[in-house]
């Protein structure tokens, strides 16, 4: 845009056109997303493909464009170890994260300060892809990430094991289904923000992620936020929005 | 039926009597029922009524109805004090539990030994009415009943400061709204039979007892059975014929 | 703990290290979760593993470190054969009851005096295999088990055949899809407890067990309660609890 | 219709005349529709107002214009007291039955043989007046009604108490609230049609009469049909229907 | 049962024995089922197996079991051509209805008067199967069927070509998915019975037939009834025991 | 912007400026909005304030701003007559209409060619008031509107005596409560735009109107779209912008 | 009709037999029907088959019976390839695109003035398909389309790029799943007609298309109009309606 | 725990009463606790009474517990003026906030720095009293609040006319109802995290915010979380934990 102001104020365009430019140009010559982009760039978050519905070839030729056309780290979601052997033989680089089902190439990338945790953990073992999505999200934006699996309420000792940790930590990602009375307990323990993720673990009244879900935004305990079911890649993101606030 | 086999025997009726009378008079005749009936009489389980959508006459005169046809404890659940005023005029021995909403006849009954004991838990203050519900009903039936209010999981230190009377109880009554978290966190610290109820406590996303009705139902914590929302009542009665097996 | 507590005493550790060790050791430590945990060995209660959605490398490894891990039965649940022949190359003790689709080594265990049944009633025969997996459970946890399939309302002579065996049982387990009447009609026969389990039998506004699921939570008889669509382990677990107690 | 075409075969409209005549006239000409109008006067059935949400005014204008426009009887259903009232200052004939919340004017129709009965059941007394709304449309429209309140299945032997007159009946209608367990049951024991209300009784689960609805819907028993919550008035007409049927 | 009457007045049994012995048969000598079983086997209704869900083995087995039991036509709704192939390899009398999906042995049964017509419609083609099945029904039970597919009221003017058709049946079955709309407008052309079965065709908002079925109950026309969704069976029975009355 | 170019090319701003003062002023600025806000002006659409929820005081404050700021026509809608009152006191020239529940002031406005009708068919006389919703709101945007009340397909023929209005108009706005079938049936006898309104007129398995609303979303009949329950303003602001093409 | 008119005029058939041909030759001979039928020939609309669910040989059936009986334009939604060169091999001038899923035959139609444009807007790319479907019937009926794909709100710059073309259209179809916030905005930029078409692009609480559903439905922005989940032809077919308008 | 530590070096207890008295004082004693309750108090954050449901007494009463054991703000959410009078006449500092519905007395807390800005946006005017709960809630808590109100996405360039406030914030709390839209635009403008609160305002499909609720769940945009409907506080208590993180 500032080149086409300077070739109005050259008399090389009039007024009409500059406006009409604008209009044209879109979006792309607005400020806010000028700034936008170069912030994404300069704070090198990874770009995302949600695989699922894609085809392996699809999957591979936009990975492939976003590499050549940033120096961020790349990942496709939700993408199965065939899709990953599809791609592999295009882009070598690429690895795969079987439990998180996430193919993806890691470059450098502004590391947050490793003493800013975030903590993620899971009611039950089937909920550890999920938490898998968020946790290799979290650390490709350069995030210190712990863990701890399979720390449900039916045995709450598990969880009180962990009681440093939850105090250690910057941001909690609690990851569960069925009930998901584990948000409520965690978010009673800490002052820290909790997000999370009800999963589709579960039968019956379970409603494929449904029941645990609205338990979660029932939750007695204040400062609790929930993402979409099974969305873990959204909690690592948003997790990584928090810890990275100066 | 025993007066008309006896009366068949002695020829007064035909063999087609004894089986038309007893399609006739219906299952009172029935064997199972009539011991049924006196077991109850025996028991001394109370009559019930739902005053809710019953008029003040109406439900003044089927107490009556029941207190002259039975020597058993009556009680009245969802009335308001007025309500229970107008029966008061009318039936001087009857009583009222405010928070519990109930007009109640006191008898005499066969007491279930005192070390027995029901435990009630609620999750918040708004849960009491119906855990009082409860309460009441499990002791017109004769058992000795213990409560703890106000115990969520937001702030579990306030469960653990009950849990010897958690391991010394026989049954567990866990009432609870929003998200219903403490049926899971009970059920795992516990080997005895828990009955969870879900209550109307809450806005949004618990959706009048719904959200905790579901959640309870996917409860992680094996041995945890569910009644209907705000059915204290029911929780009440199915905690003393638990309590009172041999 | 006590360890901890006498080399404080002895000097060797320091006031400030006895508070951190009780934090950083967690829960294993406070004395109600070793007592429950006693409790569960000395009960003989079996471990259990739910199958479904699991690989038969991880059922089978499971499997393995719980036999080796205490004395007690295990069981998995929602296996298929195809799982149970892998388990069993690995785990020969293994055992596989088709119906109910569960896998189990069965280890001795306390027997329940066997004058205590639990009675399992299911209304049709798709409703079979919840209810087998309801009666494995309570068998491995050493009680006795009646089961009456095929009774359901539309057909009440059936019920009432069975009539003796409702009167004599301790603890009653009703199995039942599409609309579940049969929980209401047995729930008015007996003054024992009654546990329902909702079945996914059905079609159209059957909704895969919920109607069924609500309709037993809005039984007109007093003193039912409800577990999970399809959850015969979690009746399993419950009944055998009550018929525990002494 | 036919003086159109006479015209036209004495020339005095054209072909074009009689088409477009025949259009715009509309649909009062169609043989169907006067067939059907005549049919129903013949037979006397009433004419009915849904009063809910109308004003009285309305109501009484209505209801008057009716009686001045036909023979029939006249009903309005779901009106209170005050309306009647109302109603009753300005058109004296008019009666009103209070458990059913009708208004009406009978007026003489073609009786059916009073030996077809129809039975009308209800499992408690709160389902009383959707069932009074049922009987009274049935017997303005000349049937002889049956009835049997609060035998619901809790208490099963009520029902069989009702033996001869299920079998004796020639259309049932069964009115239940809370899980409509009773519909199943009486579909089970006759082979008369069997149409099923399901009615807004019941709390937390029952939803209002949707758990009753969908139950019934998924009743085991074949034969059994459903209508709208609460709707005594359509389930009254569609037993009228099926027993006039010569 | 009147040889226990006859034993005890001989007496050869007590009267205890009585008693116990009538409890103990339970309901088969009860009147109501007695005479029950004696009516269906005098009337010829079909025995009929849900073979969703069954294995190939199973429906033969029950099949070929209620053929040895009874006189009556057998059939076996839901069931694919390969479970035909294996039932006819074993039960060489069977039928296969390909578009109604039955499987059946037609035996002689007492015919309704042809003159005594039910009409089936469907407002699509994608609804015939669930209409074939209906009708098969019915004629098994040895009704006249009369049927007009695909006149759905997006082009109303398919229906009143029918006209005829709906004013000389004595019942009418209409069969609709997506939103139901034929049952309104058949329902108001007619003053005879009309069963309405939601069908699960349509897509999105139809919600698998949730929506035909919500619309049919909320129907503007009185007098129309409802199944279950895809319920062809359960309205052919309805529509032949309406047909069947005397 | 304009201004601020041209300080720029004199030289008295510096690029940065422009660029700042362009994300400064923000939208207003944009052409595309200011174009909007001229047509707007210039078509004499009406300004509207939703009065439900807000307190006299407001809806009269908020329509004399807008009365003051432009030469358009003003409406409240979902407003009673004790707010019109309360407006009329102080906007003399307010107008109410009452069936519609919309308080007005109408001003002269461009006039659409009368023979663009707008037809509106309401199912029955409970939908009047949605319907007068959309019609007001038509016509003070300047459309000939023709309305048919209470020709629901209970009674087809009363459609059928509209045909020849059917074919005439431009857009029909189809409104109905219960199961919503006249839509298809209308969107099935033309070619025109087909607006369908649910109301939450019925009761039970209506659900206060999203069964019509599911019902017309799954219309047979192709070329019918659908706005929310109860959304006259909604379809009269559609159609005034079909029946405004050129 | 004209024929049996004047065969009367001639005295060969009666008055009778005129009114009874009428009736039985149905609705065919209605004038509104006629007149419809002329009307959609003359304008060439394209038959449509829905495929999903029917068989290879009965799609290829029914196209080559529409071909052979008119001159219009025919398709067959829902199509995937194995069924296209099944259709290919009997009719050779069929032809598929794919994205769209559609079945064709191409024939000459009447051509709407290429300056009245329809636009399509996608939010993601994972809703073309639906997109396509939308296109490809709008063309069919002779219209000129402009299409722009993946323009979501969560990075709005890409729809503003396409302001022009949104204020240059006539009718607006937006095609978005899973929360749909594209139909809002766009419904702020346009006075133009917009139809909405949610798609089951998305997950969890996203329930196949039923949030973007409502979301649409409760959309802030006036004159928005919602079609069934995933239904590009009903757009296709609604936006050809309003554009043909003269 | 350390008196008692002391207490068992110095010989005064024995080992088995310091765990005894470990368990018997329960979670008072437990570090995690102790220290948490610490944190709480030195960081200011206020006591929250939910007044709901509550009398005037009960509020009045917990407010002035509240008060005199903590020198935190104080606040009672969901307070009509009538509570907020009968507490100002017990508690004279109490003030109150007549948009968030909100009692509150305000005591110096730790203020977080000013150019740390929580930002909150609401779509309507109607969504005002959510917005102001939160805001209230995060300005107790010492933090510097920005609001914009009535920018929703109908009307986008109110919203780009706050583009700098959206790019300085630290933390985004966006308030809609309907349809929510404006969560997902607002979140792909920015990349810090983005609060979402659903409200009740909307009617029809809105289902009291359910819909808003789904669809900012299902947001397109990555990075955005979700509380409750209507739960104002919530968010503001999220916000301020995350805007404290140092």
């Amino acid at each position: 845009m500032a080149v086409l102001l300077r070739q109005y104020k050259e008399g090389n365009v009039s007024e009409a056109q500059v406006i009409a430019g604008m209009q044209r140009a879109g979006v792309e010559d607005l400020g806010f997303a000028e700034v936008d982009q170069a912030r994404e760039r300069r704070q090198g978050f990874p770009e995302v493909i949600y695989a699922a519905g894609k085809t392996q070839e699809q999957v591979a030729a936009i990975m492939a464009s976003l590499l050549s056309g940033s120096r961020q780290s790349v990942m496709a979601t939700r993408a199965d170890r065939e899709m990953y052997e599809f791609v592999k033989a295009r882009i070598p680089e690429a690895e795969y994260q079987e439990a998180a089902r996430i193919i993806y190439v890691r470059r450098p990338t502004r590391a947050v300060d490793p003493s800013r945790k975030i903590l993620i953990l899971t009611a039950g073992t089937s909920d550890i892809p999920v938490a898998e999505e968020a946790r290799l999200t979290a650390e490709l934006w350069g995030n210190e990430v712990v863990t701890h699996y399979d720390c449900g309420v039916a045995g709450i000792h598990r969880l009180f094991a962990h009681m440093r940790d939850i105090e250690e930590a910057r941001v909690i990602i609690v990851v569960a289904g069925m009930e998901g009375a584990l948000v409520s307990v965690v978010g009673g323990l800490t002052d820290k923000p909790v997000i999370a993720v009800p999963t589709s673990v579960g039968y019956g009244a379970s409603f494929h992620g449904l029941t645990a879900l609205l338990a979660m935004l029932s939750s007695c305990a204040a400062g609790v936020s929930v993402v979409n079911i099974d969305n873990g890649f959204g909690a690592g993101v948003l997790a990584s929005k928090i810890n990275r606030l100066d």
